[in-house]
């Protein structure tokens, strides 16, 4: 018998306000950082590692999170676990003192996904596949043996989640060659961080294009006239074909959101992403009545299955983003990629930050082979950022994913940037503290 | 010039799962629980305390999210921290990276709360006031001035709120007088846990109805053949006169909550309480609906106001259990008091745990001099823990709360009960662990 050796976490942060890098409406001077986390075994041929990605200021809060659980996972039959991985994760979320500190959202909900994350990666290991094929290669009731189903009941049974992926069984291996050949279109929001000057948004915007990006997403939310300019500039540089999204990152109240999302809409947007609060489900549902037919869409922040059901449920949505690392882990988006599946809404993969492309692509690679089977009309996020920390990067070309193709979830950080970059310690921060935030309201004495 | 000097919390453990005091379907085993915080300045005679309740693993993670936050609140002008506690509140709840880990929920957001709340404490200490008195005493323009607005507008405007808040300024000094008479009603939840016997039931359920209690509270949700038979028991105890309410703390499905419910309907319950998962605004509603005329409620895991706000859009309940420590402090209440003032829904706020009865009762009764104006049909949750650790603790008489008179929010718990719970190394612990949960399905190697 294997067992789970050590479970560790690391704080990693990247300095990445220095050049207003991942600036938006909300989160004017983000510092991308992970909390990275090890599952290790007693055999060193089986380890795995994910991470749980945070934007500075409380990456310790959410790796002492992560670290706090280690007393239910260290001893555990690592065979036992990784044969069932929804057994596991009910194991961490069912736990009934831990539920109170959610129940099932933010830091513990976070630090238990991530956990979960690193089981699959090292399950998908084990098998020698990349995580998307493994998934891809288990069976409708091993996939629905993964979800907790646990409120789900009036919008999605046990029963209709196996009758969409036994709809998507014929053709998956044509699903499968089609991914290896072409890959999985990407999006990227590269060109339109609220930081940069107008002749950089056009100048890569331009360049998005030329490398065969089909749709652009600019950051808004600040400023009306700002943002009108900015994307006549946009769709100057991308001429017509070519589709142009916006994100207001929770910036706006329901009233607001409608007035500024009215006053956009002539730019022909692909979809309007986060208007208001993530928690808001009827919020987005009467901006979405209010606006039609501009697509209203929201997800990463959604912090739960039993939100993204109401989503659904309410007709809130155009599309949803899920995120890798926010949720329950592999098993929750399962969950979530079913119940979109059975509601017939687009996914685009929220990424960016650290690791999240890396993450993402597996989800919706896995759900275009054997859950959804759509990928047209559809793409991941891209944003060329601090790929060059992990093993396994992702590789764009044309703007498409192409497939992972080392076995795991593609969440390994090289060693040398773990050292460079742990907060405090690493060289990169050469023992300097993040500064507090500015709060403009209040004196320091 | 005053400083914030210090921000600490402790770790603080009462072991008492060993008698199944707490017990319900979703929460067999709780260690009542509390990241104990103390906000410390210069002047010694100005100081303010409070806590976030958990119930055992997890704590420490909580305790960590308080910690973390000191560099954000020490050094900062008390006296300006006190006179604006609504700027206060709000730089620490818009902290942009902060917010990531939320937004606004879990872990970090309590911890927020925690510490906008031990501000509060202090401010009401400097006054000289309990708690609710010193809210009594702002204008409606401070009340409103303390209050964060953002993602409200589709529900309550400020001016809105002022509007509530001068209705209820005639009449205020003869409810404060009422309050210092008669006190505020309660309700017990004490006869009820699952883990007591039949005749305990019974025993403590005759006791209550003796004492004054006018409502009794039992747990349900985990096998409906137990809850039918200890329903009659309670109502045989009771008689006709005295309202049962049952909660069953999220354990059901939506279309098993209508089922069980509807099973239940004929005891004439007060409420059924937390039916389904917390997060499920359209599951209460469409519960709601098919249960009629049984009230529905829920609201002690609602994790903020956005999430209040659409409780009561969509008249999803027929009755609201507020928090003083799961949202962002007493501002964030005083904006959910408000909402449920303007909807017209009564409020039963949730308490028990350790501190929870003390802290809660200065919000209800504010409500009541200052806010809706009303307290009949409405009573505060009573349970008789651990309410000997507190230096003002609640008093009860005749089934209600006798105003607290101390200055302050009846958070300081007794330095000796901080000593011996303090976990893992105080003596009740005796440097023991709490053992990690029973993980049915998995094997520790």
């Amino acid at each position: 018998m294997t067992r789970i050796a050590a479970l560790d976490a690391l704080d990693i942060r990247f300095p990445t306000s220095v050049h207003l890098v991942g600036a938006d409406a909300m989160n004017p001077d983000p510092d991308y950082s992970a909390s990275y986390i090890t599952l290790a075994t007693d055999d060193p041929d089986l380890a795995g590692c994910s991470l749980v990605f945070t934007i500075g200021r409380g990456n310790d809060v959410q790796t002492a999170a992560v670290r706090a659980l280690a007393p239910l996972v260290v001893g555990l039959d690592a065979g036992e676990v990784l044969d069932d991985l929804g057994a596991f994760a009910r194991s961490l979320t069912d736990d009934s003192h831990l539920r109170w500190l959610g129940p099932e959202k933010g830091v513990i909900h976070m630090a238990i996904g991530g956990i979960i994350n690193a089981a699959w990666d090292m399950a998908a290991r084990r098998a020698g596949l990349p995580l998307w094929r493994f998934i891809a290669a288990m069976t409708p009731e091993q996939i629905v043996a993964a979800i907790d189903f646990h409120y789900l009941a009036d919008a999605l049974t046990e029963d209709e989640a196996l009758d969409i992926l036994r709809r998507a069984e014929p053709g998956k291996e044509r699903r499968i060659a089609e991914l290896l050949h072409h890959g999985y279109p990407a999006y990227t929001t590269s060109p339109g961080w609220l930081g940069y000057s107008d002749g950089l948004l056009a100048e890569l915007t331009r360049r998005a294009v030329a490398e065969g990006f089909r749709t652009i997403k600019l950051k808004v939310g600040l400023d009306l006239d700002d943002d009108l300019r900015r994307l006549a500039i946009a769709r100057a540089a991308t001429g017509k074909d070519i589709a142009i999204a916006v994100d207001a990152n929770q910036r706006w109240d329901v009233p607001q959101a409608i007035e500024w999302i009215r006053a956009l809409s002539h730019f022909d947007l692909a979809w309007v992403e986060e208007p208001t609060h993530p928690d808001d489900v009827l919020g987005h549902a009467a901006i979405r009545a209010a606006v039609a037919p501009v697509p209203v869409s929201t997800g990463e922040h959604t912090h739960n299955r039993v939100m993204f059901k109401q989503l659904l449920q309410a007709r809130a949505v155009d599309l949803l983003h899920i995120d890798a690392a926010r949720v329950g882990g592999v098993n929750e988006n399962l969950a979530i990629l079913l119940l979109a599946a059975k509601f017939g809404v687009r996914v685009f993969p929220h990424a960016g930050g650290v690791g999240l492309c890396e993450m993402v692509q597996h989800l919706a690679m896995a759900d275009y082979a054997a859950i959804s089977g759509v990928m047209e009309d559809r793409a991941i996020e891209f944003v060329d950022h601090l790929h060059q920390h992990f093993t396994d990067p992702v590789h764009i070309r044309g703007g498409r994913y192409l497939v992972p193709a080392a076995p795991g979830f593609s969440t390994r950080m090289h060693a040398s940037s773990l050292r460079e970059y742990v907060y405090p310690d690493g060289p990169a921060w050469r023992g300097q503290r993040q500064p507090p935030p500015t709060q403009a309201r209040l004196k320091r004495a």
